[in-house]
């Protein structure tokens, strides 16, 4: 096995294009599929792709690939450049977005915490916080 | 908002011991954190992290993060170096694990599915197979 990395990340939302708007809009992540009832896709700047489902749609049996949709609060991270989570913060309050939490890690780095429009747990994270 | 690509993807499963098994046994995954009851830590050859959460723990109130916690099947893509998937899909045969689907995709790259132990849908992707 020869696993280089996380390619497709999963995000559900029962509305998927005010969840698209969200992250195409508010975070600057850039649409390379969809949005449709079903799904939207975004490629990100290090080549990973952030997919969003309608669960409800994507559990369904039959569809070209196998079933899957989970429900509830999900959790997502992203990381930023250094020094830039401060204005990420700002960016966000200024677009009335509350900023559930803010932490800085014991290990280095600093997160914070905010929700999307589907409920998930979105974090933005300067630096890297997790044992290498 | 300089996002530069996802830093943690979360999978749910409500016994994370022996989904942490499976990932890093089966699949090869390096851990750097736990697993315990709630969560199990994997860090990744790109330095992204991939994260498995039991959903009834994870979504408590009073955790020192925000909760979160889904229930229902997951979706999870690894990228593989290229010219291995196939020995990735003969290695799981070996280890018991039904390929549960075998796609090429139109744009180029291929992929096959299976289940981890909690019943997500997880993907093995040969190529890029999203627009850039």
């Amino acid at each position: 096995m020869a696993i280089r990395g996380v390619y497709e990340t999963v995000m559900y939302a029962a509305d998927v294009p005010a969840a698209a708007t969200f992250y195409a809009d508010v975070l600057g992540l850039r649409l390379v599929d969809g949005p449709d009832e079903l799904a939207a896709g975004f490629r990100l700047d290090d080549r990973g792709v952030l997919l969003i489902f309608d669960p409800s749609r994507a559990s369904r049996p039959g569809r070209p690939v196998p079933s899957h949709g989970a429900s509830g609060a999900g959790h997502i991270a992203f990381s930023v450049e250094d020094g830039t989570l401060d204005v990420c913060a700002e960016t966000l309050r200024g677009r009335g977005i509350e900023i559930e939490r803010e932490i800085e890690w014991d290990r280095g780095g600093r997160s914070i915490y905010f929700r999307d429009p589907a409920g998930n747990s979105v974090e933005l994270v300067e630096g890297d916080l997790w044992p290498a």
